[in-house]
């Protein structure tokens, strides 16, 4: 940002060219900026803003989603080819880096009725008009990625949605699963946890279905008429599940070319039982067939019987055929080298693999990424370089495994571990415009995320994003008051949750302890996997204007450029200190209800120190920007960079080492949802009393360190 | 129960010839009475037990079941007659008590799809084989009593459970109900109420259908498959919502032969439009035809598709034809004069008419009454005499708008509010056995009813009742606990709702602040008010051993033989204290959530003395008790009947003058639910200070009344 004349003629030209004005708020010195910075910055983001265009995410989506690209497929690597073209095309450092990745194929994928009667069910999904994307030729019936080869016939048993409760309610309606096949429906937790949960209690293979009370009718009308799965439709989906994420023959480890791979018989958190997905036309077709007791309360879905847990009488041949193929997928990495600090790396993520189309999942987050690399390759070309690098990651093979993001995480970790400043994730942008603005991420980058969107107008109305957002978090509160019995909600903030597992931010924030973010409208649709998640249904649902697209683009060019235009990194220690607090009390209440006293005094202790050593370092870094003494800047920069790294644990996390986070990680058998304070909670849940004493030392000594760390950094501004 | 030694005889016969002992703990001295009276009450109490037999219960069933009965048809006089012969039969001194109250009849109901399609829509109910009862000529189609007669064609708005927060959700949704025809689901609230709802909302006709998520196969297998309420099967019932319960047309006054009778005009709580039930098979081809909005959250019920809201285009014709006719009804009546104190009263009451067969409403709480009369009776007839009157009232026209009850009351009211121990109401005895003993009941007589609990066996297992009625209680608390973020429960009691309407208890509790009781097995089951309520599906599903019919007549008796036998009533006052202060703090809670702030610190101080002078009081109580000082009991006893009386409102409550008791009410909107201090809460709902200082005032002269009154009868003894 040395540039600043040419950057202003930029800005005002841009201006002038689309008339409007789109921050709704201004501020005039955003933490990390000093004053002229901050004048600097508020131009770059303002003229960043008029860049992203609905009408060109919309073209980007039309390329995309075209053909069904499944990670490995050459339709796959032809999207690559056209991400890799528009990175180049905007000005950024582009290249493929190729992995090779376990990345079975399904062969054949059979479930029929066996008994009473014999009855073909049908994995395929019907084309509808009038879409003709539903009709493609390249589509696959469903299946499940990492499900093993195997044949079964056995009875069903009905388990609701087979989370780790449900089961334990089956055994005490003295009914275990052992040689049966579980039908279970989608929902509440991740498919894998379903499977793995199903398999260690003995069951022979697993039907996953989607229930028309929570992806269907229930919702609302079905697609083509309504947004919401019709009763053909199917959820593809992964059912890995290990205890590492990426590539399961290479764990901790890169699968770059001639790597070694495991053999698939010792590759951990591939089950060991054959699963497929089910429309639910046809757990219909199962359920009628079901006696045995009436289901518990809950269990009941939105299909016109009352649901029966079994055994039987139906029996279902299930039968998957597998290729178990090693096979090359393709990121595509950019980057713009930073003026000032080129060593500080700001990552933006999505990945690009799809199991159909993909209209929302990805497509819609890179046909974001792809205006963001437009706006920001703009910026640049008209002279003004960030003063950090910036890198762009579109990841191949998520749907698998995270493989690609993980895979890079693996073989550079050296590297992005001494230099990453946050990474900045983006999967699917527009899933549910109705749900609003959501956000999960990590403490320190909270303040920076919610200022950001109070400069970013909400389509179609003249607040911002964040008063949206607020608005949504009030209503919340507003509803759980009404449910429970607890005082009125006072002093609501917008909700960015703790991040779980299911996207490309895993390998940052989990395995490398680097500040990240993860961001979308809305998290959840009816049409989530399956071939129905096409260009038809994002143009007549979805974001039919598109503008949701390039608010989300708006939203991330300036979140990278604002991390990567500051003279101090923005990191908010204040909020992080009260945030591991409160996760301090809330493992104390559940100790509690599972019969234990726990009292974390010291680390609660600790951390009241840590929120005054946030607040003295934040004083002491607007001294320092407003006096413009940037000669400690680059020393405290560098020692900021490294401060998310005392939450590595030294040992990794009890039974899953691959994730080192000592403050969060994705929950044993909840797949997405998360852990807080993970390996205490581990200790807690196991009353495993030593594990307890080593993991409170390992989070003593982590904030400890923070505090003599924040100090440190302190004392060079 | 001067006749120690003969009844000591008849016990001792009574356990040789049933060869069991039914009382699975014993106390020494309940509360109320001197070591004498407590060893003559357990050995009464033991051979009451011993009575009432599964097999008469069934026998009285199938009798009263036979023929549908809706209050004053020749069948509702048969049974009528029957119940009478039955008292006497036992050796009670038994009437019948006529009254004439408005009942109308229907002629005719039509209710019929006019646009997009012309379709008619059927409201009987097919005869099910294999159920004789379900095929009886005398069901009449479905109905709402005290529908108008009326016609209208009009557009069909769904308004989910038609609760007032319904209506609310409507308008935000910028739909309003005026010219339409209100189609709502049973459930939440009282039928009525939805009525009054629709109707003050500018609607033109209300269609209450029983959704399948609530009473069908949601819940369970159906009718005669399972318990649960078939497709074509529908809820009859009363919509009257009036300012005063029993005969509208009398509201206040007794409905005497010759009585005047206010023109249907005038009569208050009469809809004034027209309203008919639907079965679920019938309201999905509306449903089917509605456009408009997809509903919000909660309002999807469980038929297979996804519910709109409207309006139309599905339009309705409906038409109701009603015979509007004044005709007699039948009390039955019967008494036990007491041998100590003839002039007061424990009374136990059940209405005997219903809608169709009606085996569990209110059948199965006649029967049970039967059985009390018996085993009283039989007690009796062995030479032990009640020290109290006891008096049976086998209400009829309950299910019209608690008319034999409510009338006999203002019939009698002076007498009864001198003489009335207690009223304790069965109405349906058996509902739901799943769901375990319910209670709903006046704080002063919590203690007795958890007591005489402890002393009867649950059938099937070999504790007491009281202790699956704990196990509950404990349950619930534990979900209540996982569902929300509070601490974790302790101390759990056995739960006593408030009372608040739909049964016969309200002319008693309501209008003339008389102690009552209303206790039932279970509280929700599908076929209510249907044809399918009969003998068979009792037999099937609702009490196939009768066991529980049994058990319900031996916790009757037991309690009446208490209050009837006790040397000094044993109400419990400090109960009674602590449940006003929680009330206390309930309303300021709710006065919060409305933004108000409240803080009743002179009636929780009143109370903390109230508890504090109950204490004084049991412990006299006891004193004298254990040293037999009985010349003050009469007075004392006199006084202690008074007590209640206390908490009767000089100018009744605010806007429905005919409910009188301060503490408690039916929730204005919810018809069942209560409201708690209902002339605060209403003040503090609709922010009216002047109402609450008058309320306030009300309340606290009334609470220091209870103390001195309380203070003197202890000064007595």
């Amino acid at each position: 940002m040395d540039d600043g004349l040419a950057m202003r003629k930029i800005v005002w030209v841009g201006l002038a060219v689309f008339g409007l004005s789109a921050a709704p708020a201004t501020r005039d010195s955003p933490p990390g900026f000093s004053p002229e910075s901050a004048k600097e910055q508020q131009r770059t983001e303002r003229a960043l803003q008029e860049i992203p265009q609905p009408l060109s995410a919309e073209a980007h989506l039309r390329v995309l989603t075209r053909d069904p690209h499944v990670a490995g497929t050459p339709a796959d690597y032809q999207t690559a080819q056209y991400v890799l073209q528009k990175f180049r095309d905007y000005g950024w450092d582009a290249e493929l880096v190729e992995y090779e990745a376990y990345l079975p194929y399904p062969r054949s994928v059979t479930v029929e009725l066996a008994e009473p009667t014999v009855l073909a069910l049908d994995l395929r999904e019907p084309a509808l008009d009038p879409d003709p994307d539903s009709s493609h030729p390249d589509v696959w019936p469903g299946w499940h990625a990492y499900s093993p080869s195997g044949e079964v016939t056995a009875p069903v048993i009905y388990v609701n949605y087979g989370r780790e409760e449900d089961f334990n309610r089956l055994r005490s309606l003295k009914l275990d699963v052992r040689g049966s096949i579980v039908l279970v429906r989608y929902g509440k937790n991740y498919r894998g946890s379903k499977v793995r949960l199903a398999e260690e209690r003995g069951a022979a293979g697993v039907l996953i279905y989607s229930d028309p009370e929570d992806d269907g009718y229930g919702q609302g009308e079905v697609y083509p008429r309504g947004a919401w799965l019709p009763e053909r439709g199917l959820q593809r989906g992964s059912i890995n599940s290990g205890n590492a994420s990426g590539d399961p023959t290479t764990p901790g480890w890169a699968s770059t070319k001639g790597a070694r791979h495991l053999p698939i018989a010792e590759a951990e958190g591939i089950p060991r039982i054959p699963s497929a997905p089910l429309s639910y036309s046809d757990a219909h077709k199962i359920l009628q067939r079901l006696q045995g007791p009436t289901v518990p309360k809950g269990w009941q879905g939105g299909l016109p019987l009352p649901y029966r847990v079994g055994p039987g009488p139906a029996r279902v041949h299930l039968k998957v055929d597998m290729d178990h193929q090693i096979r090359p997928l393709w990121n595509v990495m950019a980057r713009m080298t930073g003026a000032v600090y080129p060593d500080e790396w700001v990552l933006l993520g999505n990945h690009r693999d799809a199991w159909v189309h993909g209209a929302v999942d990805p497509s819609s987050g890179t046909a974001a990424l792809l205006e963001v690399a437009r706006a920001l390759g703009e910026i640049k070309s008209s002279g003004m370089q960030p003063k950090r690098t910036l890198v762009l990651g579109n990841w191949d093979g998520e749907e698998y495994a995270l493989i690609g993001s993980v895979e890079w995480v693996e073989e550079h970790a050296r590297e992005l571990s001494e230099k990453v400043v946050a990474y900045i994730n983006c999967d699917s942008a527009v899933v549910n415009i109705q749900q609003g603005f959501v956000a999960g991420g990590t403490s320190s980058l909270k303040r920076v995320l919610r200022e950001v969107t109070r400069e970013v107008r909400a389509p179609g109305t003249d607040e911002s994003v964040y008063d949206t957002w607020l608005e949504q978090a009030r209503k919340k509160a507003r509803q759980q008051h009404q449910d429970c019995d607890c005082p009125p909600p006072r002093d609501v903030e917008t909700e960015i949750s703790l991040l779980g597992g299911g996207s490309d931010f895993v390998g940052f924030a989990h395995h490398l302890a680097v500040p990240s973010l993860s961001v979308a409208f809305g998290d959840d649709y009816g049409v989530y996997h399956s071939v129905y998640d096409d260009f038809q249904w994002m143009k007549n649902f979805g974001d039919p204007t598109f503008e949701y697209h390039a608010t989300m683009a708006r939203i991330l060019a300036m979140l990278a450029a604002r991390l990567a235009g500051a003279d101090l990194i923005p990191y908010d220690f204040g909020t992080y200190a009260r945030d591991v607090r409160s996760h301090l009390t809330q493992l104390e209440k559940r100790a509690a209800e599972l019969g234990t006293r726990l009292v974390l005094r010291e680390e609660s202790r600790l951390t009241w120190k840590w929120e005054e050593e946030a607040r003295r370092f934040d004083d002491a870094r607007e001294r320092s920007l407003r006096h413009r003494r940037s000669k400690s800047w680059p020393a405290v920069n560098r020692a900021l960079i490294q401060m998310e790294r005392n939450f590595l644990s030294p040992t990794g996390l009890p039974g899953r080492a691959w994730f080192k986070h000592l403050l969060h990680a994705p929950g044993i058998y909840t797949g997405y949802g998360a852990w807080a304070l993970p390996g205490l909670r581990h200790a807690v849940e196991t009353k495993d009393g030593k594990a307890l004493a080593q993991e409170r030392a390992h989070l003593q000594a982590a904030l400890e360190k923070m505090i003599r760390d924040l100090r440190a950094a302190r004392k060079l501004l």
